[in-house]
């Protein structure tokens, strides 16, 4: 062994943490850095935001959500060590400790640099009958294939979903393809929460129409079971509804367990806090991103703890360029998201009312109605627009859209403009690409912009 | 009449000018303002770049491009004119020479305030044979009609589009819906010479493979008629097409004949100049805008001459509010186009190769292939994005794509990207939507983006 080689540790085999590995890999041979990752579940490196479309049945095969194999990453030059958990970091030694697939046996594995990767977990409340069969989280790619296996075996056609953020409308359609019969259970005024609730109210009306039930403000107590201990119903303060499967889509919190007790420092999100280039705040060798960190919002100045797949990607890339060598920093976020519920398109970033207020922003709302392309072409199909604009300055505080086809990703446009820092005005001027078949003369960002100009000025 | 009643003369009855009317009048009521305007021809506020979709039959009536009538105007108070042509602007006595519809008489009209928006007109290159029947421009609503007109009584199948730009790929599959056999003439390396020529490669390949006929490198010299007087072939340098039916889509020269001859400044493409506030240089009371302007290009720092419906409706907003007392102003453009042909979408913003060598910048150029949803997502299309960046600062020149579904809107983000002078690696962290039915993890831009930054690097 090379005297100056060294070893990276990676603690979960998800996106933030291979991509660190591989990003490492690809700036430092093996020859100068050793590389082990562990993995304590099946899988690595795949999308769990694709899961809801595999249940749904657009995907077909599970292993078209696995980007890389274990196999390609060992070929990369990897020693990954799959179902193998890690159990204790030591910061002090510089070691962690990992408990192995076979017999359970524990080894400390020191490290010169580690990487913290380990996800989210999906919050699981410790409700009467929550461990019945038929209830399903859809986190992983072996609780997509349960709950697959369930909805195989289900005589009865009566669904419901907790929670109706991202997950449990992607769940609901994707019930719905299976010929459910859906029930949405949600605790908000409104759906989808992430956006302001006149906005999810255009959500709630869309799942109506498509025939899901949507029971707003309303809290599981207990999940009823039949004698053989499989779900029947879930029951809510004043309700009960029959369910042959029950998904759970409540959300998720940093999985920081490990870094907790080895006395890392977490924010008030339960995050694991880092710097700009995602070193552990007050760890030089220690690194963590994706699910389990909390991030800048750079609209708030807050931190938030966002579980999403282009963030722990990006992370990665960014750790495994700071640990390979090079230099490379996170910025931080302004909170873009898209969904869909069958053709709705539901997108969001900055801040809704209810963050700027908590920033103690003041600040104008406009809402718009406008259409994805010009008015006479075919296939025009409407947009709702809504923008927040600062008070005084003017400067685009957030931007939450919901159409039909083309209204997701014209969030990006406003997700650009949130990180220039620009102002409505200024945005009004923007040269965004126009032809009738993308576009009306003034995009919808365009007419939302020139509204809330308007606003600030009267 | 009010004494301190202003009188506000608009020549042009289009995009520019009538948002200017109008948007005076929000502003500012009769009493305070009179608004006359003129316009030659028989139309307002009609969206010429509707007009092949109009021929190739996706928009079924002529009036479905028809934002506004003159009805519709002057009902708002606006004293329109119709089939009124402006012949003569005498500033020095702040007046226009206007010549009526009927008797051709013309009559001096005083204006305190001027807006010119008298738009563009077609290249019509002096060949033999350019006046023959069933050779046409698509500049107008009558053009269009005039070549529905041929298309209704030709016989034959066999059309020739001369130019490869929007125009001419858009006319392409017009009559490619109306069963022509098509061959499109072309001066330049590769169609769209608003893309470098390997970009416009794929426009070349996709035409090719649609079953059009493409001449690059090709002069018109002369279109040869039959003893009738009607198109029968278009000849070039070296070569001869039949044709039934001609299409000229050479691109547009700002109208500025009266503009000129009133002594306006005019600039080096022969459009009017005007400062940020849309005002013609060294002229207090007269506006200008739309297609027979110069815009600063935010990216060379040059002035350009851009023929598009949504800078004339900006120019005309920002007019009509300076004209109604109030202040805007056009900062300028990054020359972002989308178009498309059949179901390939092409998109640019910023600068090609040869523009950012013209403006005296060092770059480099990265082109990747992407897709426009995860790869395992149904309908997942391939993109192709070109990106240029400047050497040493890194800061973003332009982007070209060329794919399917979901690629040309994407150039929006490049567009605010320039406005805000980013750098390629700022670009990298951008927080743009990610879910699986809009984008792969790592959204095309970002991957460019990716690539770009080490390129410079490297």
């Amino acid at each position: 062994m090379n005297s100056s080689r060294q070893r990276l540790v990676v603690i979960g085999g998800d996106a933030a943490g291979m991509s660190a590995a591989s990003q490492a890999r690809r700036l430092k041979d093996a020859d100068k850095l050793e590389i082990i990752a562990f993995e304590r579940g099946h899988f690595t490196s795949f999308s769990a935001c694709g899961i809801p479309y595999w249940v749904g049945g657009q995907v077909e095969q599970r292993d078209a959500l696995i980007a890389r194999t274990p196999e390609e990453h060992r070929a990369r030059g990897i020693d990954l060590r799959m179902r193998t958990e890690v159990t204790e970091i030591d910061v002090d030694r510089g070691r962690v400790r990992a408990r192995g697939p076979v017999d359970g046996t524990e080894e400390w594995v020191p490290y010169d640099k580690l990487v913290i990767a380990t996800g989210a977990r999906p919050v699981r409340p410790a409700l009467p009958g929550i461990d019945a069969a038929g209830v399903h989280g859809v986190q992983t790619l072996d609780d997509g294939q349960a709950l697959l296996d369930t909805l195989q075996g289900t005589v009865g056609r009566e669904a419901v979903v907790v929670g109706a953020g991202y997950i449990g409308v992607e769940m609901a359609e994707a019930l719905l393809n299976r010929g459910y019969r859906v029930t949405v259970v949600n605790r908000g005024r409104q759906p989808m929460s992430t956006l302001d609730p006149d906005m999810g109210e255009l959500v709630h009306r869309t799942l109506t129409g498509l025939g899901v039930r949507v029971a707003n403000e309303a809290t599981v107590t207990k999940i009823l079971t039949t004698e053989d201990g499989r779900v029947r119903a879930v029951a809510t303060d004043d309700a009960e509804y029959p369910a042959d499967v029950v998904v759970l889509g409540i959300g998720v919190r940093p999985e920081t367990g490990l870094a907790e007790a080895a006395g890392l420092p977490l924010g008030q999100h339960g995050g694991l806090c880092t710097d700009l280039a995602m070193r552990v705040r007050g760890h030089g060798d220690i690194w963590a991103g994706g699910d389990c960190v909390e991030v800048l919002d750079l609209v708030s100045g807050r931190e938030r703890h966002i579980a999403l797949g282009t963030h722990a990607n990006k992370h990665g890339q960014i750790i495994g360029t700071n640990v390979g060598g090079g230099y490379a920093t996170f910025p931080g976020v302004v909170g873009t998201a898209v969904s869909k519920v069958c053709d709705l398109e539901i997108a969001r970033t900055g801040l809704r009312e209810r963050d700027a207020r908590a920033a103690g922003l003041r600040f104008r709302t406009v809402t718009v109605e406008s259409t994805s392309r010009a008015g006479y072409y075919p296939g025009a199909a409407p947009m709702t627009v809504k923008m927040l604009a600062e008070e005084r300055t003017g400067r685009l505080l957030g931007v939450q859209i919901v159409g039909r086809e083309g209204a997701a990703k014209r969030v990006d446009v406003a997700a650009v403009a949130l990180t220039a820092q620009m102002t409505v005005e200024q945005m009004t001027a923007l040269d965004l690409g126009y032809a009738p078949p993308f576009s009306p003369v003034w995009d919808p960002i365009l007419v939302a912009a020139r509204r809330a100009t308007r606003a600030l000025t009267t």
